[in-house]
């Protein structure tokens, strides 16, 4: 096995998540190159010495450019707020490396289509970390999908749902709370989860063409952990919007932190003439199969357990009735990722991809405030 | 017991769950007035015969014009297409009949306009049979938001699943599919499945007061029944409208009858800063119920079966455990319009609880029309 | 139609679900005959006159006799305590007519051998509540086993979870308690809730072999409602056995009042070769289906909603998606004993199959005491 | 963090996840003792070779004899078939080895009783990898029991019922078959599935006094893997027993790999006078709790997904909502018995526990031979 040798930039939940799929790929999947934890760079040089030890980075930096000009880095992993997405991922594109970047892929459309330019200017493989594609239940989906078993597709509904920030003592802005601060996260669920809702959409049922949309912000103050002042929460709470697809089938989105009793319920249902599926993250090991050539008086929606060795990614894991979770989602990313090396063939979704789902939420963004249907620019 | 003396009109489906109720409503309630059949009014007299015969009814009319004349009917229940429903209640009205109308009232809201100032003239009871509001976990749900229990609502869900029309073969038109047929419908999904979803959900959450929708109509023609020739598809097939309520909660709705495995999922959720409901027709004796007071490690979605004597309209029927289904809903509605009779207080929905509906519905189409945000009428 | 005149014995819980089936099931099914109402039987004047009242019944009796003795009956339905069940039934066939009893059929094997020799001998129609056979989901189990898919059978098992026993101060004997009392009810469990799964068992799965068993008083003690003394409780509060079919399979069953958060959780599973099948009274409108033969990829349980035409005695009913109830298994029962008089085939439970799950129950009874495994008695 | 160095025998299934829990357990808990993966053994040199290429084990040995006998050694993990723990423990006992142990922990009783007095008498760490204890729903359950919340107990049941051998053309015995060879398995289910619903029952439940049970084997000949002959089945395919608990519940248990459309669902319930717990290997993410202190009219099983920060073990994981698989189970009993040896109490299940179960299996092929009661052997 060849050396992948890993440069991560951020230490939070998302450089927990990634680390954890670089340490476990190896272990149970065949590949031609191996992931290294090379360094770990973070603005504070204790925490990034204290998660280099948690997952052995062989060393840390506290300055992204600096890892970026170190020639020991072959991939620069993104997992820092979204507002330094663009700067790092072009400045990482000009020195020629790899480039895994957290979701969303820009700030918005404008600055994602830079992060584009630069990756197709310096011909570096680069991925955008939606990672519920790699879930095996939504990854069989697809190939259902593929294989054109549901026949036209009439309709697609999709919602993520959390309650997380509904106390209003809640701060925003600082460490985990960056999401709540527009000025960090760009906007609030519309980028953060139905931007998950989106990239999955598309990946399944082709390109939107108009949306009309609307945001809110509940509660409309809250005290800001950086300045320690009650500033205006610059964020939208709850998004919510229509939408028509290129190929005729109809859509509802919706996403909030504000449905009381939802942790994290990503779900989407796509329906066609001929079946349905539908799937949940909450109990993501399973797919809802409905398929009208089931005998009429037996017919019913199919509970699937995706623990078998046919499911996608299984076999590489335990045996049939044992669940795999959210982790190992981002271990199937690095293992397409690394696939997509040898074979030539980048595995998705790319910047490309990334920029696509930019450009459904701008156009969402947009429509809240015209109050108007709103056309989806198409990415090049 | 005092006899309440019925003159149906129509027999088909609803004309069969109005019957049913009328008969059970004795021996599992006690009322004041029992409901006896005295005539069932079609215009093809040997179906009336026929449907006469095996309900029961002491005789039959074919002119509803006679049946509204005769001196021993009490209530007129019209359980006739949407294109009939005004003119019979308005000459009813006249009459001094009380009047039971299928849903939606009127074809649109200026239509209902006029019958709620006809029976409000006459001063006569009315009621529009939206019986889900009499299922037993729907009737819990409001109760349950009535004691606000549920704290400032954020987020109202609703939609109404079929897959009975995807078949291209299916006609249009004559009986049992006059619903496909604009002309007898008024609309296609908008009033026959929103319109359920709009009257439960103005019930539960209040006024709506915004919305911008779509519609679509997949299948653009088919056969028609009456003609024999394949015209033009006059109905929407789908419609999905996003929501503002005056209580500044969002919501979305979405019917259609092109979504393959449901037959008739009817679904609600609402969701509270303090708590959230879930319900769902395919399951009608439950009742999701989530409460943020309970102790956070055992905190989780109640599945609540409502068979139990302190749950709505249940000590009149069995057992715990023992389920009832959907003709129940009927017989309950009858029963507290027998109620309401007793005690003065009119029993809901009454035809102007219907033209709020109307009017909804009719905000629904002109936007689905316009690609706009459109406001709601309010009923004065 | 012909009439049928009902006179019914007991005017409890089952007083009830027997005249409901009476009443609606001319509405919805055609048939030959159609019950009349004419007489209910009570000790009690004041109390037979209230039910004949609510009802419908044309007259009342006080005494059993004098039912059985009227010209005006021709089916005597039993829907009295344990108990009186022989005695009455064996009356009634001596006086030539048509008997339709509550389950258990006897107090036990023996007594329950008697009444099936007095019915042979009369030759009188008869049959036994075993409800549940009726529940269109059961039925449709029955049907697909029948039809051998699922192969040889390898498991089966039921239970019947209640709670409503755990209560201390719940006293036992007299009305609506009697089934606390082991000389009115025969048993405790065993009798009122395994008898149920039983009846189902071998309906769809054939005879049992053998069995051993374990039962249990949780509650020694209770005050008795017509002696006011507390004393000790004679029934059994939890009764389970593993048992051997007589086509091979292997079996548990489990039957209790004290099993906190169930009503009356009343579900069997069947696994064979090719298929399982899984039922739940809670969801009595649903059945799990498992089908090997499915690609294994896209293989899973099938909720069927058991709402469509071609669903057992749905096509009589409402239209697909909208569900029955408990009471509607009522009405079938009696639909399907009119249709076995005009068949001259007698629709099953007969007693014959009510003395089969009467010698299980009593080999039951015996293994807890013996605390051996116990050889069935088989029918002749 | 000091290392605490393992040498594993075994390199199947339960080798690949007690490698994934030592390789992980250090990234998500804070701990005195890191797990050094120093070797592993087994007898063919190719196929240990290529396991430490993939885990990253630094030697191999081809004799455990040898391994035992390296003084870079401290742990012995024996994931090896069943008929060799007892020598293997033993050895490494008197060698001075701390030792985990696949589960069963001896062929039978008596084995395990000399296993028990070689730990005991070399006063080693020792723990049975009964990994489902650690399934963090399973954890809060008892919590939820040891708190007393449930009250007196009435009932417990436990299933865990497979499909894979099914097909008549499965071979018995070999690599990865052997679990249909009694030879080396000891017996079928009983001791594969069975022990582990026994022991979790009695963790949760305390001791069983005695049962009733009966086994089968459904498929009596198969080809054996190693001799090519088809020969005599010697395991038991399913097991089924009931049992009577020392603190007055009653149970049902049963295991099968014939149980069509089940690929590894292990359930348990447990039923006090207070409330009640469900559990599903199938959906190991949630516990469905049931409190009758709840208020009457909502009152239901609750759907607990346990991926909160206040639920066992999930605070050293992701955010709620997000659920952990399988493998994660073996990662916190590594933890638990790291912190076993920090704190001096040894982490359970200790051998100790492994005997007991091993007990409660031994009367439990007893008796399906006896066709008794029988009573089960208490650890001293």
């Amino acid at each position: 096995m060849k050396p992948l040798r890993i440069g991560l930039i951020g230490y939070g939940f998302m450089g927990r998540t990634h680390s954890n799929a670089f340490t476990q790929v190896k272990n149970f999947f065949d590949l031609e190159y191996q992931p290294v934890l090379k360094a770990i760079c973070a603005r504070d040089a204790g925490k990034a010495k204290a998660f280099a030890t948690k997952w052995g980075y062989e060393s840390i930096e506290t300055d992204w450019k600096k890892l970026i000009a170190r020639d020991d880095i072959d991939v620069i992993d993104i997992a820092a707020p979204n507002n330094v997405h663009a700067e790092i991922s072009i400045a990482a594109a000009k020195a020629g490396k790899m480039i895994l970047c957290e979701k969303p892929l820009g700030f918005n459309g404008p600055e994602a289509e830079k992060m584009v330019a630069a990756v197709q200017k310096a011909k570096v493989p680069n991925m955008v970390w939606y990672n519920y594609r790699r879930v095996p239940a939504v990854t069989l989906a697809k190939q259902l999908i593929d294989e054109g078993r549901l026949g036209k597709i009439f309709h697609y509904r999709a919602k993520f749902l959390q309650d997380w920030t509904i106390n209003a003592d809640l701060p925003q802005g600082g460490a985990g709370l960056w999401r709540l601060d527009a000025k960090v996260a760009g906007s609030g669920v519309t980028g953060d989860l139905l931007a998950h809702c989106i990239d999955t959409a598309m990946w399944l049922n082709g390109s939107i063409d108009t949306v009309t949309a609307m945001t809110e912000t509940f509660i409309k103050e809250r005290k800001h952990t950086l300045t320690g002042k009650v500033q205006k929460v610059t964020i939208d709470d709850a998004s919510a919007f229509l939408a028509r697809f290129s190929n005729g089938s109809l859509a509802t989105f919706e996403s909030t932190r504000y449905a009381r009793g939802h942790k994290a319920l990503y779900t989407f249902e796509i329906n066609g003439e001929n079946g349905s599926l539908f799937w949940d993250l909450h109990d993501l090991h399973r797919l809802q199969v409905f398929d009208y050539k089931d005998e009429s008086k037996v017919r019913g929606w199919k509970s699937v357990h995706i623990t078998d060795g046919d499911h996608p990614y299984m076999k590489n894991w335990w045996v049939p009735g044992l669940q795999i979770g959210y982790a190992e989602t981002f271990v199937h990313q690095v293992a397409d990722f690394i696939q997509g090396l040898s074979s030539g063939k980048m595995a998705s979704p790319t910047f490309k991809d990334g920029l696509a789902t930019d450009y459904v939420t701008d156009a969402v963004l947009k429509s809240a405030k015209t109050m108007k249907w709103e056309k989806v620019k198409k990415v090049k």
